[in-house]
C-alpha cells in the first residue's frame, strides 16, 4: 500500500518513519525543495517532491499541516489523487475540519493522533512517537466504513491506541483535557508577572520550583499552537473556560468566607477524581 | 550542639537524618511512644520522648509541627528549655508565625525549608531532601543576628539554598507561586469534572495525558495542605487569585472577540517569562 504524507514536519516524519517500518511505501510532500532532500535523507520517506503529483499513485494520504492549511491543502490535492484514495489530517480540533472535507471528498476520515513533543520540524521527527499514545478517528454518518478500516489498521501498525467518537465530542472532550489547562495555565504565568513589587517579585523567581513549573508547563509554551486552539475550537473553549470561571469563583468565595469545610471537601473531591483521568500513563 | 526536633513527620524526620549525619546530637519529640521507638531504630534522632522535658539540653530546637500547633507547642516548650536556646520552625507561611512568636521567645527565627514529596510521616523521611532546595530564614528587627547565624549555619549543613527576606514578603512570594497554583489548578480537575454528558466525560478521562496530568497535579493533592495554606496565607492568596481572575477574564474577552493578535501577545510573553521561575531547576 502507499501513503502519502503532506506536511513533513513532527508529526508527518515521525509517521514516516514507523510507516516505512512497518512496509508501507511512503510519498512526501513539503513545501521547500530542501526538506524532501532531508527527508529522504533521513529514511522518513521513500520519495519526496514539492509537486503534489507524486500523490497519483497513493492509497491514502495523511494530510499533516497546521489545521488552517487542511481544507485548502485537499482542494489542491483533489485534481491529482486516484478516485478511490482515502483522505485523513491530523489535526487536534475536528469538527471544523470534517465539516469543510465531508462534502468535497467522499473517502475522507479524521483523525487526531494525540502525540508530540515541546520540539517542531522534520529535525524533531522520531520513530515510536504514537505508540502508547491515544489516536481519536472521527467518522460522521456518511464516511464509508472501509475507508475507516483502512485508516484505522494503519493507525494500529503506529502502536497508538485507537478511539473512535464524533467530532463534536472529540472537541469537546480535548477542550476540558487539552485546550482548557493551556489557558489556566497561561494565566498563572500573566497573574504572577503583575507583582508590582520587584523585590517580591524577584524572591517568587527564586523561589519557585516543582509545582510553579508543572502548573504553568503548557502555558508556556508555543503561542501559534496556543492560539490554533482557541480558534479552531472557540466554542468548546469559551464553555470550558466559563464553567472554570465559575468553579473559581466558589473557591475565592469560600477563601473570602473562610469556609474550610466547603474547600476542604472541593479538594478531597479533586483528590479522589484526578486519578481517573490518568489512564494513558 | 543538640539540636531539638518537634514532630517527626516528613520534614522533622528528614531534618534528623541530616543533621546526625552533619555530626549534631539530635533529640526528638513525637505524640506517640511508637513513632519515638521508630525514630531511633531508623537513626532519625539519638534519643526521643514524647515529654517537651527532653529538650532542656537543646541548643535549637525546630518546630515541626502543622502550622496551627507551632504557636501551642512554643507555649508548651518554653517552662522547659534553657534561657539562650533558640526556636525556629518550618512552617510555609510565616507572617502569622512570627507575629505570634516574636513576643514571646527571643531568641526566634521564622524559617521555611521549601522541599517536601506526595508523602508524608516518619516513614517518608529521607536524607538530602532539603539538598539543593530553597530555605527561606525570616527574621525582624527584634531578631538577635546571632540567632539568625546559628540557624543559618545549620540550615547550609543540609546544602540547601539560604535565602532572608521579611515574613510578609516571603508569604506574598509564596503567594504566587506556590498557593495560587494550587488553587488554579484545583479549578481545573473540578471544572473536568462538571462535565454533563457521561460520553465526554469518559473520552475526556481516556484522552488526558501530559498536559492535564502536570497542570492537575498540584491541585490533586493533599487537601488539608491546601486548606492550611488559605487559612494562614489567607490576604496574600485572595489577592493573588483577584489579580489571577482579571488576567482570565482579560483571556476569555480576547477568545470572545476573536482578537488573536492580543491573544498572541500574552501567550509570547508568558513563552518568555517562565524560564525565570525555573532558577531551582
Amino acid at each position: 500500500m502507499n501513503i502519502g504524507i503532506v506536511g513533513l514536519g513532527l508529526i508527518g516524519g515521525s509517521l514516516g518513519l514507523d510507516l516505512r517500518a512497518a512496509g508501507y511505501q511512503v510519498l512526501g510532500i513539503a513545501r521547500r525543495e530542501q526538506t524532501c532532500v532531508d527527508a529522504i535523507a533521513r529514511g522518513v520517506v521513500d520519495d519526496a517532491s514539492v509537486d503534489l503529483a507524486l500523490l497519483a499513485a497513493a492509497d491514502v494520504v495523511f494530510v499533516c499541516t497546521p489545521i488552517s492549511a487542511i481544507a485548502p491543502t485537499v482542494q489542491q490535492l483533489i485534481p491529482h489523487l486516484s478516485a478511490n484514495a482515502i483522505i485523513t489530517d491530523v489535526g487536534s480540533v475536528k469538527k471544523p475540519v470534517v465539516e469543510a472535507l465531508e462534502p468535497i471528498w467522499t473517502n475522507f476520515v479524521g483523525g487526531h493522533p494525540m502525540a508530540g513533543t515541546a520540539e517542531s520540524g522534520l529535525e524533531a521527527a522520531q520513530t515510536q512517537l504514537f505508540a502508547g499514545k491515544a489516536y481519536v478517528l472521527t467518522p460522521v454518518k456518511t464516511t464509508p466504513p472501509a475507508a475507516v478500516n483502512i485508516v484505522e489498521e494503519i493507525a494500529r501498525s503506529l502502536k497508538a491506541k485507537i478511539y473512535q467518537c464524533r467530532p463534536e465530542d472529540h472537541d469537546r472532550a480535548v477542550a476540558w483535557i487539552s485546550h482548557l489547562p493551556v489557558m489556566v495555565s497561561a494565566g498563572l504565568i500573566n497573574a504572577c508577572i503583575n507583582e508590582t513589587d520587584p523585590a517580591v517579585l524577584e524572591l517568587a523567581q527564586q523561589l519557585a520550583s516543582s509545582g510553579f513549573r508543572d502548573t504553568s508547563r503548557v502555558g508556556g509554551g508555543n503561542p501559534e499552537l496556543g492560539v490554533m486552539m482557541a480558534r479552531y475550537n472557540r466554542g468548546e473553549l469559551l464553555r470550558s473556560l466559563q464553567q472554570y470561571r465559575t468553579g473559581l469563583d466558589q473557591i475565592i468565595s469560600q477563601i473570602e468566607r473562610e469556609d474550610w469545610n466547603a474547600l476542604q471537601g472541593k479538594l478531597s473531591i479533586n483528590q479522589q477524581t484526578r486519578p481517573k483521568f490518568l489512564n494513558l500513563e
